[in-house]
């Protein structure tokens, strides 16, 4: 498809039905935008599924992402959709690889935000080298979608064996890898329409390269995961309840922005609660926690990295929070509402 | 998870934004529910990413669901998931392993409904033997999307290769498995609250264990596809582009139901412009198209599998189509917004 004929797709200027209907316009919208800022050799072989060469064990992660509003302080639905999939893969120490992307679109969405939003994936890929290889496109008529959804779905090459949420193990430092509940915060910042003096940005982020460095220096990663939705409360209340062990967490060692703070006080939130999009959580040996944190501290997005906790055999499947008074009470997995849509 | 906090889960009736909040009531739904009906030893390991181990060449593909209405004559969103994804591997020649599963539900939606959707899926998972490994929830507020959306992205190994959109050869014939236009027939009819004397079900259906069968029987398949959204027009358009090869199409050897034809005049529809979900095209060499259809007519749903047609080096890049009365006419690929969310 030449230059030409997608500046002609361009003046349509909104999303029709009949870009999802498998004729012609369908073709234009597929080829003009998703292939040429995807574009490599497997997508364009265009057969009704993608050819891969896989050896050895490989990660398999899905997410569909409904994110609102889909354009927020830090990052929009199609950064977040290659940085979620890519870092489900990265938590399992596996090399992301090759990613699936099926997309529902409202009838009359604008064309020019749906190019944004697919630059905005093609830019999160070459972070870490995924790529794109096969596709779907849905369209629905107005009313019956919010904008986009976005599905991505990828696998990976397992690098380091071994990391599961069934690992830790009395002993383990519980690291985290930056201040936590930044997306969260935005997200509810975008949604209110509130401006802050100070700059409060999601946390969105791809982590492969991290992880990868974390691999690289040989340390003996128990379990990791990025603690999106349920955030900080949810990985740990997880970790406590598949491992059977116990953790306590400090609250004053958990790195916490001072505009996350403020949101939190004004909205009854726990900063522990939030949804992040780039920050995760790792338990390994005590002994090498401080190795983990030097390697950390060289990526920019985890300069804040800190160790929080540690796992016991106490209070098995239980996470215990003391606070800064000294005071001890359980940490439970979040309960209600919290805050829909943010991923 | 017990019985009885299923059991729980079902008296609240309806799915809330909590069900996808990524706490407690999250929890039990995908334990109570999906992991229930989908078990398997790597679904339960509850990892960021399903471990495959998978050799050779694999196939990978995904597909959104948005149909309207989510229950029709023949099926339901849930099959559809189920048998599209599957078909599409199985298009590839490729035998499907594994499946991501992941829903977007509206704030509302009946939980009856979603457990109906969801035993069907597990219902069609069990033709091919293919595993959900992987899976999401989202829930979206009312408004923000129409009942449910379902994304299925599968994993399978190469069993025959070579089969390809670009294989098509000088000679080959165009073969049929069953009557055209029944899937859209069949969402049509249910959109226009249309009821006919007479059955007329979609063909919403598993393909594998007929393909199992083709490539058991040593044919050498060029090209397979199934005529989804478009229907046999935009495969056999796709085909001739492709492969820069002519195909020839005799209108009345193509097998098409009475209550299709009605429906198609009635509506001002062509039956080959029609989505099908359970319906293949084959070309392979004209010496082996006998020995295929004995194949496919062992199977129920391929009983009316028939030769349409055959492909030429003349016209390349084109389909012609032989009328009843002889008179010849380009096929193109459908335009404009034929039936929407048939799929």
């Amino acid at each position: 498809m030449s230059e030409q004929d997608f500046s002609a797709l361009s003046t349509t200027k909104s999303i029709q039905l009949s870009h999802g209907g498998g004729g012609q316009e369908m073709n234009k919208l597929i080829k003009g935008l998703f292939f040429k800022a995807f574009d490599n050799a497997i997508l364009r072989s265009e057969e009704d599924a993608a050819v891969l060469t896989l050896e050895g064990k490989t990660a398999f992660t899905t997410d569909s992402f409904t994110v609102s509003p889909l354009f927020f302080a830090g990052g929009n639905i199609g950064k977040l959709a290659i940085a979620g999939t890519v870092n489900d893969l990265a938590m399992m120490g596996a090399q992301p690889q090759y990613l699936s992307c099926s997309v529902i679109i409202e009838e009359g969405f604008e064309i020019g935000k749906l190019k944004t939003i697919v630059d905005s994936m093609a830019n999160e890929l070459s972070i870490s080298g995924a790529k794109i290889v096969c596709g779907d496109t849905k369209v629905v008529p107005k009313g019956c979608a919010d904008g986009i959804f976005i599905n991505t779905t990828g696998v990976g090459k397992i690098i380091q064996s071994g990391i599961s949420v069934r690992n830790l193990a009395d002993g383990d430092a519980i690291i985290v890898s930056r201040d936590v509940g930044r997306h969260g915060a935005a997200i509810l910042m975008a949604r209110e329409g509130l401006t802050l003096e100070s700059e409060l940005i999601s946390d969105c982020n791809t982590l492969w390269p991290a992880v990868e460095a974390l691999i690289a220096a040989g340390l003996d990663i128990h379990a990791m995961r990025d603690a999106t939705r349920g955030g900080l409360s949810a990985v740990l209340n997880e970790w406590a309840q598949a491992s059977d062990v116990g953790i306590n967490l400090v609250e004053d060692d958990v790195p916490v922005s001072e505009e996350v703070r403020g949101l939190c006080e004004l909205y009854g939130f726990e900063p522990f609660d939030l949804a992040n999009e780039g920050t995760f959580i790792i338990a390994l040996p005590q002994a090498q926690a401080q190795k983990a944190l030097e390697v950390l501290e060289a990526f920019a997005a985890c300069e804040n990295a800190a160790v929080i906790g540690s796992v016991n055999n106490d209070h098995a499947g239980r996470v215990i929070l003391t606070s800064g008074w000294g005071s001890r009470r359980y940490l439970d997995l979040p309960q209600g509402e919290l805050l829909p849509r943010i991923c």
